[in-house]
């Protein structure tokens, strides 16, 4: 390694991909570039095909689209960089998760074959398309009543995003397609093998999406009792080679050189996840540091030399965030969506009108007014559950309470409130991890919420936690580049590239005792209410959700 | 009577008083005119003194405002009645209750000697005076501690609003002007008072502000143990001769007539209060007849022939509401105060701007939304304690919830969802005049909230109750002048003057099995509700407002 090596990071996110080059040496950030997806989100019809609509609760992407990324995203930042592409000596990936493409035995993407084009099961199923919600629910059901050890593992519930359920959602609807399907692939993997030539499953989503656990998926009884000719869906779509996360998949393909600018043969890294590849970039790759990605919802990562069973977690995988530790995942559905929904559609006029005065906007004129009440003067009780609840409860029946309102509540009330419940449900998982021994000293904060002084001190106070903040703006696609260089042999481990590349500030936000002592009483309630209507104390939620839903329907008939 | 007589009601608001007149025979309404006090609510300074800030909660009156509504909007209702003055045979009066001044022997206004009309005291204590709270909570744990029996006939708690609590407050705080005060008047028979020359109770206000039950106050053993001094309260400045409403208090005095350009020596009815006149306004006087006046809060009245204790009842009183019978009333402290808070702090700019687009109120586009849904479709509980319970619960500590929410749930939703709250909240009501065997049949409904069809149909759809409407958009005052037309002899009693010259639509509303039984669900919920954060269950909504007060004050020292 010489002081002129860079890395490139491409972070695949929702919407774009970002390429980033870094220094070796240092993790210094040299530059970056972005590209959007050209056709985004598919929602609503297919490329080419306006006349035919996709149901309700599909979210598909085109693969070439990623591709796309390689092509132009990477070879501007190299050229914003400002060095010669020789000096790269390796490149590496994160991407949404589960995010799944349904390939030939080469790789190629079903949609892309003239056949299957106008086949909605042939484009990529985004990590948000929830079409097969109905298919988890079998499988969950199926799991809980066969004893499936690994169910355990994944807090008793497997999401109707992952593999499995996505596959079935394939088998089921479009027998056709599925017979001609060779691989079930990762987009973090099939992106790795578009750079590389060689498919190898990455530690990380194969353990938390796939259902891999102790060298094993889900055993052939299983998936036959989900369906008779379902039993080979594993060893004929899903297995392949397991790799660790930092590990060389292989060496930059001529024409993958071709679309970066990079040179042939350099490192590929193993591909990875863009919340567990956030970790290293924050330096917290230890015992103890909880990495906590927040947006419209957060998603909670955390490395430890204990295996533990946490109730509600999301997921526990060998080496799932850093090799040789197990990785946990534990979330909350609804954070930062509440917040915008609360905005958009509680948020009166006169709040609108006086942020624009203030040159601010309704989150920041909210915040602001919000930050000038003492703990508990709102004199108001939330549960964060608008978007059901993760952990610890995993029930996505669930849904949002506001308690004490009165004639003189404000908007900044409910806005605090809101944000409050959300640090309630964090010191819910921080003391699911704590009770089942899997201690928590630090909480380590991404994503556009950390912006939010208020929100971010609450959390502090709530948790009594001290809060650092990831250093990088771009914390995945820093991750990635932390990987390409382990990957390169520029650094032993993960842990050694995260020290030296990684970047965090520290302590940035720590409890006020007189504050923490104010929330404990407040969270007792949070925890009363919480226990009272998650645990089932009174069912209303469920019982009020069923009713919803009987009520749609028979209006939706008497149209 | 002949087929040209008629009655005058006056009837005295919070704001202004309005006079109307009626034909006898049939209770047609001629002609009205409103006169607004020229000083309205005194709530910040006493007139002439705008060096004196009043202190929070405090809200005053000024007696002479009342006597320009017969200077003034009584000769103008006559003259757009285009009758002779002569052809009036009666006339009566309504008032808000409980609105106390303070006066002289000759029942002057203490505010009116100049020697007091600088101190807040000398003024009207308006009903909604609620600066005596303390007062009130004593008076409370005093009776309680003591079991004393006319406790029972109140629900078990006196309003801060009644008699005794602003009698005691002026006698703590101004002991000098306490002394100067030889009567503590009723604003109802006040007027009455300056009509006929004569002070007499009108049995209502007594019964139901003054505690006068079976013929006695509390006694002197009582009130010298809120105070040692305080012991002949009711005799030196309450106890007075209680007339039963209709009976004719007097005849117009010379002064009077010159006010009001009607005949001298007419009969001037016995005072009444604006609530209970309406019953019989709405031909409401049979027993099961239920009047809900619907406005910012609800008031609801009945007369039985039985009496019984209901839980949570504001009060029942021999004769309260028609001679004979027992009047009960209770209350639900917030209703329409709860739509209009959430209408300026809880609607987002969108729905005023599509409710102006539609040429709509904001009310009313919210409510066409809502309309729209089928029963339980938003998924949303709710508890209509934003300004705390009174009827059944008694408890002014309680707070509103909300509950169900998701990130679909839009504003239309929650609109719905608090007019139910209501509702349920009247059904609780009722059950519990039911269930101590005052049977309900039928809701009469008076007062603004009437209007709005939907809440109406909800109304009865919740309650399982044909809903009828007062007929009079003026209620208050046609029962007003069916009390002149009955102590004029018109009529041998309320019921026969009701009877001839009220005015109702019957069953306008009648309520759909199928909705009611999924209402029956939703009640279910709310009751559930109801009784685990009303009844114990969960003491939060107390503790969250203790800590919301102990912030307040922190914060304020802090400053």
């Amino acid at each position: 390694m010489t002081s002129t090596s860079y890395v490139v990071g491409v972070d695949f996110g929702t919407l774009s991909g970002r390429a980033l080059v870094v220094a070796v040496e240092d993790g210094t950030e040299i530059a970056s570039a972005e590209s959007a997806y050209a056709h985004g989100v598919v929602t609503d019809t297919l490329p080419g095909q306006p006349g035919r609509r996709l149901p309700a609760d599909w979210a598909l992407q085109v693969p070439s689209d990623y591709v796309d990324v390689l092509r132009t995203a990477v070879p501007e930042a190299i050229r914003r960089a400002g060095i010669a592409p020789s000096d790269v000596i390796g490149i590496g990936t994160d991407f949404t998760a589960c995010t799944m493409i349904p390939t030939t035995a080469d790789g190629t993407p079903l949609c892309e074959l003239p056949a299957y084009s106008d086949r909605p099961h042939a484009y990529v199923k985004l990590w948000k398309h929830h079409a097969a919600q109905g298919q988890a629910d079998r499988i969950n059901a199926l799991a809980a009543e066969r004893g499936e050890p690994w169910l355990r593992r994944y807090g008793g519930l497997l999401s109707s995003e992952w593999e499995l359920a996505k596959g079935l959602q394939l088998f089921e609807e479009d027998p056709e397609l599925y017979a001609a399907m060779d691989r079930w692939v990762e987009a973090s993997d099939w992106i790795v093998w578009q750079l590389c030539g060689t498919y190898v499953r990455n530690a990380s989503a194969t353990g938390y999406k796939a259902v891999y656990q102790d060298g094993r998926y889900p055993d052939a009884d299983f998936l036959t009792a989900l369906h008779p000719s379902f039993g080979d869906f594993v060893n004929a779509h899903i297995a392949q080679p397991v790799a660790q996360l930092g590990e060389c998949a292989g060496t930059l393909t001529a024409e993958a050189a071709a679309w970066t600018g990079l040179p042939e043969g350099i490192p590929v890294a193993v591909g990875n996840i863009d919340a567990h590849v956030t970790a290293p970039a924050a330096q917290a790759v230890d015992d103890g540091q909880m990495v906590a990605i927040m947006g419209t919802s957060t998603c909670h990562v955390m490395s430890s030399s204990v295996l533990r069973e946490v109730p509600g977690m999301c997921g526990v995988v060998d080496g799932g965030i850093v090799a040789g530790r197990w990785g946990y995942e534990a979330g909350q559905s609804g954070v930062g969506d509440i917040f915008a929904w609360f905005v958009e559609h509680g948020a009166p006029p006169y709040v609108h009108t006086d942020a624009a005065a203030a040159g601010r906007t309704v989150h920041e004129h909210l915040t602001t007014l919000a930050a000038d009440q003492a703990v508990g003067e709102h004199g108001l009780v939330a549960l964060d559950w608008h978007n059901g609840n993760r952990s610890v409860l995993v029930d996505h029946g669930l849904s949002g309470v506001v308690l004490g309102q009165t004639l003189a509540t404000r908007p900044e009330d409910v806005y605090r409130a809101l944000i409050e419940a959300t640090a309630f449900g964090t010191r819910t998982i921080i003391e699911a991890f704590v009770d089942s021994g899997v201690p928590v000293d630090e909480l380590v904060v991404a994503g556009g919420l950390a912006r939010n002084d208020l929100l971010m001190q609450i959390y502090s106070d709530v948790t009594r936690l001290p809060l650092s903040v990831v250093g990088s703006a771009q914390g995945p696609a820093l991750g990635a580049a932390l990987h390409a260089a382990v990957a390169a042999g520029a650094y032993a481990d993960i842990r050694a590239a995260a020290k030296a590349m990684g970047s965090v500030r520290k302590a940035v936000y720590v409890p006020d005792e007189e504050r923490a002592l104010t929330y404990d009483r407040l969270y007792a309630e949070y925890v009363a209410l919480h226990d009272h209507f998650g645990r089932g104390g009174n069912e209303v939620m469920h019982r009020l959700r069923a009713l919803r839903d009987e009520a749609s329907r028979n209006r939706e008939e008497a149209r």
